[in-house]
Formats: C-alpha cells, sequence, structure tokens
C-alpha cells in the first residue's frame, strides 16, 4: 500500500476516534445520578483504541452507507467493549488498565459491578437509536455477540481451572470471548448501512477472522513485545499461568523435560519473573512464536479474502490497512 | 371479590406459573459451557414468586392477545428480574435469597458477576424471539425498564451514603429501582398483546402505580409481618440502618429525643437487634405505619383506577385480584 494511501486511511481513523471520543463523552456527562455516571464517564473517557466503533462506522461505508446511519451503533459497541472491561477486570483482579487504576480500584468492587451493568444498558439505548428498518436484525447480532462473549468468559474461567486444553478448545474460547465482539461490530455495520446477504456475509467473516488473529496477536505480544512501546511486563501471561495460544501450542509440541517444565507454568499457576526469559527461550526453540505468526498469517489471509464483496477500492482498501495495522500493533 | 372468582384466579395464577417455571427450567439445562449455565439454573429455579413474567401475561390477554404470544417475554422479564437480584446480592453482601445461599456465596464473585451478566444476555434472547411486528417498542421498553433499575439502584446507594434523604427523593428512588420492572412488564404485555395507546398507556400506569405500592408495602412488611411467614428477620432494615419509607417518614415528623433516637439509625448505621422493639414502639407512636398504609392506599387506588381501560371484566378482575393479594402477602 502506497504511504500517501495509508496517510489517507490514518488520518479517517484520527478524525472519526476524534468523533466517537467526544459522543462517548457526552453520553455521560450530564446524566443523573452522577454517582452512576461520573463513575461511567471516568472508565469510557480513557484511552481506548476505539477499534470496534471503526469497524461498525467503516463496515457501514463499504456497502454504500454513510458514517451518519452508524454513530450511535459506534457508540454501542464501545460501551458493550468496556462493560466487558469493567467486568473482567473485577473478575481478573486487575489493578490498572491503559495505565490507569481500574474501576474496583478506583472506587470499589459495588460500583464496578453496577457502572458494568448500567455501560449494557446504555449501550441498547443507544443501539435502539439507530435502527429503524432493522431493528430485529441489529438486535440480534448484537444480542448474539453479548451472550457469546459472556460464554466465552464462561469458558476462559473453565480453562483457568482445567489442567489440559486443546487447541480447538482454545479457539473456540477466543472466537467467543474476542472474535464474536469484533464479527458483530462488522455484521452491525454492513447491515445498517444497507448491505445485501451476501455483503454482510463476507464482511462478517472478516471480522470473525480478524478477531481471531487479533487475540492470538495478543497472546504473542505478551512474549515479543518490545516492553516500552507494549505499557506493560512482558511475560505477564507466563505470570499467571494463563493458558495462551504459545502456551497450549508448545505443550502440543514439547517431549521430556521441556515439557515438564511447561506443565510447571499449569500446575503452580504461574512462574516467577526471573523465569520469563527461560520460557520464552523454549517458546523460541519449540517454534510456536513462528506457529502463532503462521496462524495469525493464517486467519488474516481468510479475512481479506473475504472482502472481496466490496465493490469500492476505497472502502475495501480501509479495510484491509486497519487489519494490517492491528497485526502490526505493539499494544 | 367472590371467593369462587378467587379461586379461579388463583387457579390461572398456579397454572401459568407452573409453566413459566418449566420454561424457565429448559432455558438453560442443555445450554454450555456447563460452568456458566448450571449456576444460572440455580438461581432461576429458586422458588420466585413469578409475579412479573405473569404480568407481561396477564396484560397481554387483557387487551385481548393470547398468553401464547408473551410466553417469552415473561421469561425474559424474569430473566432481568433474577439478573438484578444475583448482582445486588453481591453488592449488598447478602447470604441467603429465598431460603438458599445466593449464587455469590454457594460459587463466588466471580461467577455471580458472570452469571448475572448472562442472565440479562439470554433475556434479551428471549425477548427477541417474541416481538415481531413490535421489535423497537418491545425493546425500547425492555432496555429503558434495565436503564431505570441501574439508575434506581445507584440512588439507593448514594441514599446509603447521604444523611438526609427526602420523602420525594425516597419515592424516585423505588419508582426506578422498584416500580419501572414491574411498569415495563406490564407496558411489554400489553403491546404484545395488541393493545391501543390508551390501553397501553392505561396498564402501564397501573404497573408504575401497583410498583409504588408493593415497594413501600415491602418496607412496611419489615416491622409488621409474622417472623414466621415473612420467613426472615423482623426488623432486618433497622439492623441494616436501610432509609425505609418508615424511617425517612418517621424522622419527617419526629422532635426532640424521638428525632435523635431516630438520627441515630443513621449515624450508626443500624441498631442492635435488642432495640427493634422500641423503634417500631416509636414507628407506632408516631404513626407512620399507618402512613404508609394510607400511601399503600393510595398508590394502589390509583393503579386500579387505571384499569378502566380494560373492556372485558374478567381480564380486569384478575389484575385487581393480583393487586390484592401482593398487598396482603406476608413474604
Amino acid at each position: 500500500m502506497k504511504p500517501s494511501e495509508q496517510k489517507k486511511y490514518s488520518d479517517i481513523y484520527a478524525k472519526e476516534r476524534k468523533k466517537i471520543n467526544s459522543r462517548l463523552e457526552s453520553a455521560f456527562s450530564k446524566r443523573e445520578p452522577r454517582s452512576l455516571y461520573k463513575p461511567s464517564s471516568y472508565i469510557i473517557c480513557g484511552a481506548g483504541k476505539r477499534i470496534r466503533p471503526l469497524l461498525v462506522l467503516l463496515t457501514a461505508k463499504s456497502v454504500g452507507g454513510k458514517f451518519d446511519v452508524a454513530y450511535n451503533a459506534a457508540v454501542a459497541v464501545e460501551l458493550l467493549h468496556n462493560f466487558t472491561l469493567v467486568h473482567d477486570d473485577i473478575m481478573d483482579n486487575a489493578d490498572k488498565r491503559r495505565g490507569r487504576l481500574t474501576l474496583h480500584k478506583k472506587y470499589n468492587e459495588s460500583t464496578a459491578i453496577l457502572v458494568g451493568d448500567s455501560l449494557l444498558s446504555v449501550a441498547y439505548e443507544f443501539l435502539l437509536k439507530d435502527c429503524n428498518g432493522n431493528s430485529k436484525n441489529i438486535l440480534i447480532s448484537f444480542t448474539n455477540g453479548l451472550v457469546e462473549v459472556c460464554e466465552g468468559q464462561g469458558l476462559d474461567t473453565e480453562y483457568e481451572r482445567r489442567k489440559n486444553v486443546s487447541l480447538d478448545e482454545y479457539l473456540l474460547m477466543i472466537k467467543m470471548k474476542t472474535a464474536s465482539m469484533i464479527k458483530m461490530c462488522c455484521r452491525i455495520g454492513s447491515t445498517l448501512g444497507g448491505g445485501s446477504k451476501e455483503e454482510i456475509k463476507g464482511i462478517t467473516s472478516y471480522g470473525l477472522n480478524l478477531g481471531i488473529a487479533f487475540q492470538i496477536q495478543d497472546d504473542l505480544l505478551d512474549i515479543t513485545a518490545d516492553e516500552e512501546k507494549f505499557g506493560k511486563r512482558i511475560g505477564g501471561d507466563l505470570l499467571e499461568g494463563k493458558k495462551t495460544y504459545l502456551l497450549i501450542k508448545a505443550l502440543e509440541k514439547a517431549k521430556g523435560e521441556d515439557r515438564n517444565a511447561l506443565l510447571k507454568v499449569i500446575d503452580k499457576k504461574g512462574i516467577k519473573i526471573n523465569q520469563v526469559n527461560k520460557y520464552k527461550t523454549l517458546y523460541e526453540k519449540l517454534n510456536v512464536i513462528d506457529d502463532a505468526k503462521n496462524l495469525i498469517n493464517y486467519y488474516t489471509k481468510r479475512a481479506l479474502k473475504s472482502l472481496y464483496v466490496i465493490k469500492n477500492e476505497n472502502d475495501r482498501k480501509i479495510l484491509i490497512w486497519l487489519a494490517d495495522i492491528l497485526l502490526k500493533r505493539n499494544n
């Protein structure tokens, strides 16, 4: 892709991100009771990438709609995303998110539970503003996304407790927990934009495959990222004993002592900080970092292939560009 | 009302309650992942009165619809109600609900947060099955109910921290936290049943006023109920220092030492168990128990008056009967 094109798409992203941020900020700024909506503002005004709302806008446009038909839905998916973050952070007992205190640490758990619920309620409120002709389809897509995210989180928790998790199980879990939301954004956008059945199907497939690649990339970044750019400690997943793609794939391939070392991560529910490099070396030896890159590549190709349904070259190319920057990101 | 009529309505209630219970039970019985849906079954199969789903069914019928048009919506409102119970129980750190361990005590907080979220997601899923022609209106009513419940819970938490809460503020809070849900059931039922604008308005007003009366009755039962029939300890609200109708009204009327005694309930965030009788006597002296009964009466009358929109006598009478048993209940 030419640098001039990249610049053009990057400018669109920056402009739309600003618009989405301003809509998100005003969503709660005057709403009562303040004891509920002030913490909602706190969480929603963090430095999010706003990928999900952007996908709603871009996919609406890709089938001939205007951005204007989809702003409320764009706000809705970002609120839904933040609802999952707030509740997940309580469940994971996380202290920080995007460099700031998590909501339950800044306030308390009760507030965070309620604010999460409330973000979801306001998400539906925004969504209902935008879906005149299509309300049932849009609402079904949104609700399916929500159901799958909850089921994915349920699986994730279940896997934490289990000793053995297969690669297929891992893929099912990330499809539900991460990819279903990206998929939903693309389905809602292309539906709101007035896409044909075939267009919606293709664009939804882009979202699903992009979402899977995105999550494997997330697992990979935990071990390969530049600590400073990443903004958090390298090897965090290993420290917590998380069953990532890397760990599961490594367990599948390793034998003897290597296998025992990997089993220890699970048995002891995490490793010590001075062991991170040892495991990184083991991952390299077993070639699972390349395996991850290959799998990301596989799903990315599938995602991009689905975009053939988009007739306008510019609209297709910006979605290719977005996939590219997401999968080359370092945070 | 004649005993034979009461028997007829009571039989309808029993029959429909059974049907609703069976639909609720099968909602989660085969769904995966079990780690998520088994706890969902646990909470949903408790001994609920199923008043909210019953209201959906009865109000659908009251405007000429059949029960059949509203079963999925009936399940949806009960799931929504249980979502609020599960999350409220975490926030209140409650041990028991309907005589059984609360979800976060039987499992853990993370599970309870996720199960609550999931109950809400499945509620939307059920709702979307039923609202072919009316999806947008039904979804808006449901979402408004959800938003108001969250805001009401926010107000309730805010009032817990404040020293002074006026009667108007209290009424606003119970309108949002309790009555909005009853109102929503009536609006959804009458919309699904195909009611006219006037019918929906009247029946919704019945729900709102019934809901307010219901909550004041709840506050009253805490002090006047027969402990054995009530199934929980008398004076629980006083022990917790909750700002109920009785306490707020008593504070409004009391002077001198009586007022100081009441302020202590708030300052000390509750009283000791051996003081319950003293405060009950004070409430009687200040006549706030009669005040509560009068206010319940006032809202009940308003509720029943709104039912004039229902043409069929039987359909109207069963809603009158339902209001009557709800406000004569002892648990």
